[in-house]
């Protein structure tokens, strides 16, 4: 046997007791009573509109466990990532969390988070895909981070009652957003997630989060930001865009979210309001501008047997910026999506959703650009 | 313990008890009594000819299980795929299968599978690279689907008995092919493994295959078909070489499969014509042409202890265009391989492979290229 | 169920007991008192100096296990690669290792390892990260080999109680390197770790180490020795930069090491000798010349009650180029670091740092280039 590395050393505990692996897949198709095939979201889904097939939406394989009673570890990679932004090869594994949790005190209620994972910003962004009933996050707060995760260090708080809590929210099928505390305070990167540094700065998170019970309902009210400089990379920009002379602007937003738990009737509102870098084809440049957006989601359990069934509504605008996009292209967008996710078992999900939508997206190559239209999108979900 | 998805529920299964992971991994070397370096091809083993030397030429982790009566599943990850076409950066991890099987019935006779599978098209397309006998597919008809796999989604039927012995004529060391029922329809994408779509419209695939007995020996007869359009991408084409205004090409064709499984002896015979782009030298164009071409393997089981030894021949045909490749290149292939397998070991296996071969492939940029000659070939395999 | 493959056959053993899966993870942050930000390391941590924040330098998943008496492999994938040198797109995964050792008798004193593996080319390269006390390894036997590894065919040779010795160097937490035989002898590529081949030559390889036990102190001195051809490929060369017309270069070298096992004091010292490629600045030409260099690690084990403390000074000095970097870029390095490994559990270690450097590394686009300074390092380690 080798041994070129630590033993697994005098613990009882085999391997596979002392960590999990496990994960979930998504297949789509959203060419469904299309009216418009260049009606487009790419940081949505690459798949929406003009040539898109069948397409895999995300393939997950987490490995995590709480290793010791201070030591907890997630690591996701994701299977259906792309190294040219899809165009040609597709499906490579790519990170999207990797961190340790250090317990601070015995029952980890205080902790620290170190390395690569969401940023405290948004309960949609906290939510997993896994639960999430729209196919896609709202963009007025998901724009904010792609990928929702970057690299650096966060302190988590919250009291053990109030983390069981957090826990029986997703276990329950409330479609929690899990554990990220009641209190949260982070730096990190601020290029966004797999996207090395590209300043001297850090980016700074605060976020406060608190659910609590109201007679038989649960609701969450949770208040969130965060502040930094955001460097347009050089691959970003047209031949031709004009921009600031370091490319470095100003990032900065504020959210406020709602909560009332699905019993059965449930209720998720978020907006926020900030600034950031935005193309204007007015001035055919890159500007620091203001954004604002948000978005109401309905919605209601319905429990049949073993099934579940959850119709939902979901309301959004945005009007900003996408940093991490093209000439950090402008957006105008106003969506209304009506849905239903069907659960027959544990393992597998179905979701069926009505788009109807109206976007905005301009960059230097693209301008003038709104669409607007309908889509039918189905999606199969996997859960191991 | 973090809680950001459903919970494993109040299942008595452990995690490693709802699934599997197993795998394989295939080092090579061609190099030996090569008489012609300039004798390669892509699609087989990029490491065929002038600079190859050692190479991996698959690492795959499959991660497995039947969840749920009517709730399978399947991902594969390959960790020796190259973003770039392998001629810098080699071994990342890219995707092979991701799919998910829905039992329609409750012992899944009639199945739909959803996400990146195999297409049913062709017995040795669908015969595992781990128990294959020749190291590569021959290019008749793997011709048909680079990496044998597409995104869409499949329905497949098959009796109870039949799916068993599917099962067994794997099992029992016969190089089965494993479950792609006795009948199989599909839809897909068309533009094969790891690649969007590039067009509106679906490819169409239908395949019946029936596994019978005729005494001590089994026979296997199959008819599979597939028609749809292919978008030659623009990264394939060739400055100056010309082709249809759209790059869109018919891809059509049809294929009759033998098998007599190796009691001791066997046959594995494949034949398929059909028609798709392909360069033609004489106008410098990619055209829609006409394609045919198949194989005659002979193989003979040795069983020695534990041991099994595999000697086969086998010798192939293909007139037609690839096309996946540069320019849909165009071949013209005549090759004859005698070669040995020998399993010392479950865990281990040893090819050998004596290979003579005559092959014509042109593009634009390689014109008059017709490269005969004889080359050693070396395979040890890993098996967990 | 499906059986697309052979079975995992009549053993008793489920699969989680026939191979583990293990790994870990380091997060490092580089900027704290930097007095110069124009010092960098590219193979040592592209996160250094200007413009680097948070990083992940190795996120480990390792799958291994003894198949059988005579079958062991190991499948190491690292999920923070990058495939375009990591400026843009961060954290794929990309193989580290894919071999399997053959024991040659029953007890594998004698074993061939075959395919991707570390080259046994000195001792802090085949160390592991996750053991090593200093971030990087030093310069001056790590520029031999991009990641320590390629891929060949080894055969490796010790008796059975140095075999448990290995093992217990490193299970008892002394830093040692893993079984690599008291003989090593190989053939590889030769153009390192995930690189195709570029010539038809193979490298060769030979290695001697020995460790023995003087009183209660053990000690393990080394020889080693590879010689080649290594092909600089075009995508490492400037435009305008002279080079042979072949861009093939003599790559040879020559390395004593000496190891005293920290018990509670330890050496750990290392020298090489060679030639190959580096570029000249004042000929604009990359050329084949000498190199030399070595360090000297200095070491301290502490215990205290569970916790572990590794107090470290390293020296190290390198003088010749980098075959696989830019231009096969030249270098003078002279280095002084002290450190501290702190183990407050299995699972967690931390390690601060001070790096006090003299790095002059040139290429044809950036020639007069020696930079000093100093900079506190940091990393974060999770064992799983």
């Amino acid at each position: 046997q080798e041994t070129d590395t630590l033993d697994q050393a005098p613990s009882a505990k085999k391997w596979f007791e002392t960590f999990n692996i496990r994960g979930y897949a998504q297949v789509r198709y959203n060419r469904l009573l299309e009216t418009n095939p260049d009606l487009q979201c790419e940081q949505c889904d690459r798949s929406w509109g003009r040539n898109g097939g069948f397409s895999l939406r995300r393939v997950r394989i987490i490995f995590s466990g709480q290793l010791h009673e201070r030591v907890y570890f997630y690591i996701q990679p994701d299977f259906a990532s792309a190294p040219n932004g899809g165009n040609t090869l597709q499906n490579f594994a790519q990170l999207r969390d990797a961190y340790l949790d250090l317990g601070l005190d015995r029952a980890s209620q205080l902790r620290v988070r170190i390395g690569q994972s969401k940023i405290p910003y948004g309960f949609e962004n906290m939510q997993s895909s896994q639960n999430r009933l729209p196919l896609d996050r709202a963009d007025a707060l998901n724009s904010s981070l792609a990928n929702e995760r970057d690299l650096g260090a966060m302190l988590y708080w919250a009291p053990t009652a109030t983390r069981q809590l957090f826990g029986k929210l997703v276990r329950d099928g409330l479609k929690g957003s899990g554990d990220y505390g009641v209190l949260g305070l982070g730096v990190f990167n601020g290029q966004t997630t797999n996207r090395p540094d590209q300043n001297d700065q850090q980016h700074v998170v605060a976020r406060v989060s608190y659910p609590m019970a109201l007679g038989k309902q649960i609701i969450e009210p949770s208040l969130q930001a965060y502040s930094g400089n955001f460097v347009v990379t050089r691959e970003q920009l047209s031949d031709g865009v004009k921009h600031r002379p370091g490319l470095s602007y100003p990032d900065q937003r504020l959210a406020a979210s709602f909560v009332l738990y699905p019993q059965p009737f449930g209720v998720l509102a978020e907006y926020n309001i900030g600034r950031g870098p935005e193309f204007n084809p007015a001035t055919d440049s890159i500007e620091t501008q203001s954004l604002n957006g948000g978005y109401v989601l309905l919605n209601y359990r319905i429990q049949y047997q073993q099934q579940q069934f959850y119709p939902f509504l979901r309301l959004q605008y945005y009007d900003g910026g996408k940093k991490h996009e093209r000439d950090a292209r402008s957006y105008t967008v106003r969506e209304a999506e009506l849905g239903l996710e069907w659960q027959p078992l544990r393992n597998f999900e179905l979701v069926t959703m009505y788009t109807l939508s109206s976007r905005r997206f301009e960059d230097f190559q693209r301008q003038n650009n709104r669409q607007r239209g309908g889509l039918l999108r189905l999606q199969a979900q996997l859960n191991f």
